[in-house]
């Protein structure tokens, strides 16, 4: 069981979701011990929607996924995952090791009929609610049929999820006239345009924060740059507001004024409340919980687990791409 | 002369910077009655530090960059660019068609020995500071080869205009874990390793903004994805301490007293003061503005292409590129 916070995170994360979730049941995979001690602290015992299933490994947070696979077949990771694949479980959540993530769930799981890779796919905070993003670090080089597939896996999750109708899709590129943009984005922009999804055309980087586009397809190098980029944007001009407010008794003060309007800005931007990444594209949910996830956001990224089972979303995907595989060779 | 804004940005921006620059002369290019227009607008008459140059051509904002080289040769970009190779003026500042300026430039200028093709460098703000990040959007697709002479022009670059000895340069990619990237960011941070540049290895997107990295190199499909969501994290962010504060009489009434603070504030992620992007790699000062820019920062991009030109910046990256490819050649 892993993430920068271990055990602990998870344990605490877990009992809080229950409390709240009656129809929700949890198996932490992981070492028992461990997790028994956890279990004390916060005075919890193990019951039916609360299980402990032990394994004897861990996969390192800097372990090559090959390693993960081959040397770590009773971690936690690769023990959870098999549950999905037993049906056991409805659906499998980590904080460990992205790429070691991918491959074994890409291994265990397998990818549905139609999809080459699975993508990790997230929402990002917009103006006027949210934007889907995909992929945000599984591939880094991807082809335009790759391209079409996360097309196609994005718009049933905001569907599915955001009950949507017809969700638009756009393509990432840096200029949204056509003579811009690389082999594979051009060729995946054709063959967006006749895919019939709802696809709006290119976009850019700063048109996922503007809300009116609902999926915003990639490929995985931009799309973790896009994101970490974000990030630090997001942090600096935190740090800056915080300057700002403490440089004398005056600006202090006007702080303290603005101190409720300050803290629901912050809640608003709070990145626990965005935690929990999907890997789509395989024959079960697999969601990846940020590695610095406190409990608070953790309970985010069970919650979009849930979600995705109830609502079937690998199967829905599984359909969609046969219909537009179908439609596509019609053409 | 182009720019959303058209002329009448760039008269006032140029009287204005001439009034506070007394060591500089300004050559305007573009239509001789249209400038002259504007010039009586503001009560400006030209004189020897404030010329037009007369061209009967535009290059307009969505024409292909082989159009604009093989139709428009009385543009006011190419001109300028012209004027350059000719040795008339110093440096070139353009706030017009992104792909054709580098296409003219590149054509008309020649890249330096050693360069392949010039990249887009500017400055993002971070926390302690700023950092240099190059390609932002010439180059779609770029080799390992391409990355280290970025990697050397960035370089010379941040040394020059901020005279820091020995820059940090880190390469972007999208995890800091030996096993991630692709092909070419794998062999580009081999080659760096031995360059004899400040290599500080790999920096992911929010290294960018933390300031402990002076130059971020990576292909300019990840740069300018990067720079763009950026611009649109930072505007959304804007926009929700707006409405926070605009939420009812208590909290605009807070607003009103953290007012100095919110635009100090505001001034310090200004995108006005960053605006001005060089293209480097070229036998020539070229400098790019955005093509929203107003009158303020269009002098902030002359005042780049003034501070590039007095530093030589062509000439250092021409000396410093020989150094480096026999200092490679040498392993």
């Amino acid at each position: 069981m892993g993430g920068d916070f271990g055990v602990a995170v998870v344990v605490r994360a877990a009992a809080k979701y229950l409390e709240f979730n009656r129809d929700t049941s949890l198996i932490l995979v992981g070492d028992q011990q461990e997790i028994a001690v956890e279990f004390n602290k916060i005075n919890v015992k193990p019951c039916e929607r609360l299980k402990i299933h032990h394994t004897s490994q861990q996969v390192e947070m800097n372990e090559s996924p090959s390693s993960a696979l081959r040397t770590k077949k009773d971690s936690s990771m690769r023990v959870a995952v098999n549950l999905v694949k037993e049906g056991i479980a409805h659906a499998c959540v980590s904080a460990g090791n992205t790429g070691a993530l991918v491959a074994t769930a890409r291994y265990v799981l397998k990818t549905l009929s139609g999809i080459d890779r699975p993508a990790i796919i997230s929402t990002i905070p917009s103006i006027h609610g949210h934007t889907y993003m995909l992929d945000l670090g599984a591939n880094v080089g991807c082809t335009s049929e790759h391209l079409l597939q996360f097309a196609v896996m994005g718009s049933v999750l905001a569907s599915a999820i955001d009950e949507i109708e017809n969700p638009k899709v756009g393509l990432l590129n840096i200029g949204e006239e056509e003579i811009k943009g690389n082999e594979q984005v051009k060729q995946a922009n054709e063959m967006l345009r006749q895919s019939g999804l709802n696809y709006i055309g290119y976009v850019e980087g700063d048109d996922v924060y503007c809300g009116d586009v609902n999926v915003v397809v990639c490929d995985g190098f931009a799309g973790n740059v896009s994101l970490k980029a974000s990030e630090g944007v997001a942090r600096t001009i935190s740090h800056y507001i915080k300057q700002e407010f403490d440089r004398n008794l005056l600006t202090r003060l006007s702080g303290l004024l603005a101190l409720p309007v300050l803290k629901s800005f912050s809640q608003r931007i709070d990145p626990r409340c965005y935690n929990g990444a999907s890997l789509l594209g395989l024959r079960g949910v697999v969601i990846k919980s940020h590695g610095s996830a406190d409990a608070y956001s953790f309970q985010h990224a069970i919650d979009i687990a849930r979600v995705e089972a109830v609502k079937q979303v690998p199967q829905q995907i599984d359909t969609r791409i046969v219909e537009y595989l179908e439609h596509s060779s019609a053409l």
